[in-house]
């Protein structure tokens, strides 16, 4: 195959300042490794934590991690995965074999490397251990389908693993902390897993409207004491079931924990920033906590097959979608919160 | 019924000063309530949190909260526990009837008492809410079931709510931080809910005993880092499946965190002092953290059929059996870590 020695890539050099220009282009290093031509990429929460200068950026580094493509080069040892196949694949790179992935924990694989390094928002990128990390769509896909495959990458992946981790279920009352992409598809998630009732924590319509779409029941716009108070009144007093935090800041943990009853489970996937739990609260809180960077390639097959079926639309918090090359703007509207995700097009 | 106005009982006055004096005796406050007369009572770990100093002491606080005995006077309303009953009982009362006590939580029922603030090291204990907190034995237990079926009301229902908190079960990797008697005891529970294999983490040649006669098959004497590291050797570089944390300061919950691995379950049963959980390690590590005050309740008709039945001996946590009168000297063994457990004959 001949191909370019270079192509377009985001790459973030300072807070705020995000820029698409020419990169090398990637090739396989390991003999596990896949090259994809990007279908579409997307910005993520917790890119903005780079954007906003909370996490330091020390020098001119690719960014993004979310991704879907084409397969067009594998490496020798490569098996499952195919040149020409289209494939969604997980930020976390997995061997899928080693005793963390099968207990399903393939974030934290013995031998996991973090797909973004490669920078995601490009033209193509280099997946390592290819046949651990992505997986096939059954064909094709319809073009509309993509921006729903596209958020199995990442968002679906981990508002899906916060309700997983927060034991959701049949006959739960279950309270989402945040109403970003990822709490909005955890509220999606809730609702395939057949929770009863969800409460979305939302002061913003647009989000709000998004909440009810997905599957919430009822809207709490109240935050802090006051929000884990207006779950107490929703819940007879007891508090939820579960509760699902996606932020990750001090006030959304504690928010979280104390809006869930004794007994009940936390899971938080928003990715903890300056974070310090009250042992002492936490103990007498009762609760069970569960979360961290989720293992979106246990729940890749099926959430693939949900996507294909049409079953779920994920696909939707995607309210603005940008030709690669004005990634720049899309950071901009995302941390003006003028847009939930934005969606990039190579 | 006649009885005296007065009964001998343990009281606190300051650090390292308990005294037993003539107390009022209890009497039915509640038509819920049940009197006991005390016949063994014990000096736990966390009674030595106020002997230390470490929780204020702020006015002489009659003490003790573990507690078997035989039921002398019940409440109109008490319906399940009779007179002459010989009863185990939580620390904590609780109605078993609220939605939390259904889901197994009767340490937080909606409507707990402490039944410590009566002071269980006496002759004789008020226990409110009898019905939903006291479990009788079949018949009258024989003199050598007696420390056992103490064990049951707190230490063994504490280190057996830390082990199902950490998910132990058939196959699975154990490791236990702390050697006091609920350190103990959750392995004895580690053993027969089916764990593989079991470490203990201790470095007292007495309590090392104790801990293989209770079924530990590794022990390691590093703490912090070091004893991170050796769990890490002994469980192929992955960490515990299942960690049971008994102890309650910053060190022992870092150690316990640090020693599971990624997926696994921490169940912390340690009276939480001072401890702060840095939010970005306890996300990164991908734990499952649960535990607080155990639900003894939800335990006690298995220990107690497992004690009946000689199934199990957790009455030799207790190596110390002084008569009422000499309490004070049973904190201090227990201070000065001469005595793993103080047993009090009223």
């Amino acid at each position: 195959m001949k191909r370019n020695l270079h192509m377009r890539g985001a790459v973030i050099h300072a807070p705020g300042d995000v820029r698409v220009e020419e990169r090398e282009n990637p090739t396989i290093v390991a003999q596990t490794d896949a090259i994809i031509r990007v279908s579409a990429a997307c910005v993520c929460g917790s890119d903005l934590w780079d954007y906003r200068g909370i996490n330091e950026v020390k020098q001119p580094t690719p960014i993004g991690h979310e991704y879907v493509g084409v397969v067009t080069e594998i490496g020798d040892e490569v098996k499952n995965i195919g040149v020409g196949d289209f494939v969604v694949g997980s930020f976390m790179a997995s061997d899928n074999t080693c005793e963390i992935c099968e207990a399903g924990y393939q974030s934290r694989c013995a031998h996991v490397e973090f797909v973004g390094a490669g920078g995601a928002q490009a033209e193509y990128l280099r997946v390592p251990l290819a046949d651990g990390t992505l997986v096939a769509t059954p064909a094709m896909p319809d073009e509309d389908l993509i921006p729903s495959l596209l958020a199995a990458s990442d968002v679906l992946g981990t508002g899906w693993f916060g309700a997983v981790a927060a034991e959701v279920g049949p006959g739960r009352t279950v309270a989402v902390v945040g109403d970003g992409a990822v709490g909005l598809l955890a509220i999606l998630a809730a609702k395939q897993l057949g929770a009863e009732r969800i409460i979305a924590m939302s002061r913003h319509a647009s989000r709000q409207k998004l909440a009810r779409e997905f599957g919430a029941t009822d809207i709490v716009e109240e935050r802090g004491d006051e929000g884990v108070a207006r779950i107490k009144e929703l819940t007879g007093g007891y508090g939820a079931h579960s509760v699902i935090e996606a932020v990750g800041t001090q006030e959304s943990m504690m928010q979280a924990i104390r809006s869930a009853r004794p007994g009940g489970h936390v899971g938080y996937v928003g990715v903890a920033h300056g974070v310090e739990l009250p042992g002492e609260e936490l103990f007498f809180a009762e609760v069970h906590l569960h979360g961290g960077p989720a293992p979106v390639r246990r729940f890749l097959p099926e959430l693939i097959r949900l996507i294909w079926d049409r079953t779920i639309d994920p696909g939707k918090v995607f309210d603005l979608t940008l030709p690669l090359d004005e990634a720049a703007e899309g950071y901009k509207a995302m941390d003006e919160r003028r847009a939930i995700k934005t969606l990039l097009k190579p």
